[in-house]
């Protein structure tokens, strides 16, 4: 049975602990979650659980993103039907599995403030299900359901959060979605035994903003699932023990880009520079990018309720 | 005075050494170029110099990139002017810094073989001056070219080589640039004392494809540059020591995108999916792509030629 443990900071260094509803158990200090998932297995875990007891109160504790920083972050672009259709785009267009990376640097707690930068004005959320990569994979390499746990080690919540202004009008996704702060992760990780990864493809992703739903679908409408995104990502570049792949978002982000026939006339009549003004202030008027004040939160479930990867509560500033 | 040195393995240890004509000091082991640059300086190397003969010949060694993995490399996309024109773009069109990503298991020699991915049909070179990262940059700095010497330990050459079918038809640029080999580096690394910043805006770039130049250009023709875009960057995200940022390179390459009638044309009658078929049509009959057996060859000089950067040779697989 999964188990799910959080990294915390005291006096500087960071610590993992086995969360047991509103309190935790240490488990050691590790740098990173790369020595963590190194040095640990979700049997010594429940071995320590047997023998220590829960002596931390979770409200007490600075947690941290349990993914650190160095490691890759591996996006995988419009992988939902529902965001790939509200982009403007057909399932025909897009044949293969869009990836781009994030920084680093945007790695964040998922409890706290999600500042946004000073000139960044399309500021947008996008709810996503990350994978944490086990152990190293460093050339192609057939990955399929069935060993699907040798290199997955756990899930967490995501949230790629996107400056839209930049991202879409500059092309390129890296700056726009690399700003400090921008990827929310935990609060939880939930680390998985061979028996919970037929859930992966049955967990729900919700997002509310100020209590409203804005995101909300079934991982099961996935278009490229895990197996087959690492058994291609494995054939290009390497994966190292504790990076994380985030998904894909479902539909329901504040962009709301013009239609295609809009997009076609600006494309034959208007120059780039003029088409991404066009662009901004277009979604200038559109109510639902994140405003000062604005509560973010997001769950990731099971059906049985057996996961737990906690709840993101993230207030705009 | 700058100092070359290069990284080479010996036992599976990576070990660091100044290069002197044909020969070259051993500096002794550190496993990344983090740490080579933690526990080294430039007035530490030259004592070294004095004390030690050179007693490694060049080529008996395992020359590594200097740059290695774990890093981040931050690329800067079409920023010499003939290059961006060549695209099929004007310069009023990208009144941005234009930034991306690629993998850091793309580092490779740059002496050697560039092997061919199986699926890759269009692959082409991208000459660049790198810049190697002294200092981890964590918030917003202002850097000019008289604090620049704090935060450049030195340049290199590189090569964004570039699966162009992938990369232009799936339009975010990640992947058709991560290849595994797709960024050799080096041989040299040439670390720069204070005097040796105001070359930086006049070195002189060439690729040969066998024999014949290529690419050919001058850095100061670079239009955002480094001053500025270290600056840029320091606002968005983080930055660590050993970190890698290419330039961007001249015009030259092999890519010959169709004119901007025939984008905007296509735009409008065709799906995007046929429009990237077509694309790989057109660019097939292109002749200048990287062939099995192309010997391509790269140097970056500064005027004086008091700057050693050495040179790249990689032949085409």
């Amino acid at each position: 049975m999964a188990v799910s443990v959080i990294s915390y900071l005291e006096n500087s260094c960071l610590q993992w602990a086995a969360v047991d509803g509103e309190k935790a158990t240490p488990l050691g200090a590790f740098p990173s979650l790369n020595q963590f998932l190194l040095n640990t297995s979700i049997a010594e875990i429940k071995q320590t659980l047997q023998t220590t007891d829960a002596s931390l109160k979770l409200d007490e504790l600075d947690i941290q993103s349990p993914v650190t920083e160095p490691c890759r972050i591996i996006c995988q672009g419009t992988n939902y039907l529902d965001h790939l259709e509200e982009t403007g785009a057909k399932a025909k267009d897009q044949p293969y599995n869009l990836l781009f990376a994030k920084d680093a640097s945007t790695l964040a707690p998922a409890v706290g403030n999600l500042h946004r930068p000073a000139n960044v004005q399309l500021l947008d959320y996008e709810l996503e299900l990350g994978l944490v990569i086990k152990k190293d994979i460093k050339q192609p390499t057939t990955i399929t359901n069935a060993n699907l746990p040798d290199f997955i080690a756990g899930i967490v919540i995501a949230n790629d959060v996107s400056a839209r202004g930049i991202q879409i009008s500059q092309e390129q996704w890296f700056k726009g979605k690399s700003f400090r702060g921008f990827c929310p992760v935990g609060p939880y990780l939930c680390l998985l035994e061979d028996e919970d990864f037929d859930k992966l493809d049955n967990l729900e992703l919700e997002l509310k903003v100020n209590g409203e739903t804005r995101q909300k679908v079934n991982t099961s409408l996935m278009i490229f699932k895990p197996a087959e995104t690492l058994t291609e990502i494995s054939t290009i570049f390497n994966l190292a023990r504790g990076d994380l792949l985030l998904t894909g978002t479902p539909g329901g982000v504040a962009l709301q880009p013009p239609s295609a026939l809009k997009i076609k006339l600006a494309t034959l009549f208007l120059s780039p520079h003029k088409r991404s003004q066009k662009f901004i202030q277009g979604q200038l008027k559109v109510s639902n990018y994140l405003q000062k004040g604005d509560m973010i939160e997001a769950r990731i479930t099971d059906v049985e309720n057996s996961l737990n990867l906690g709840t993101q509560k993230l207030l705009c500033k």
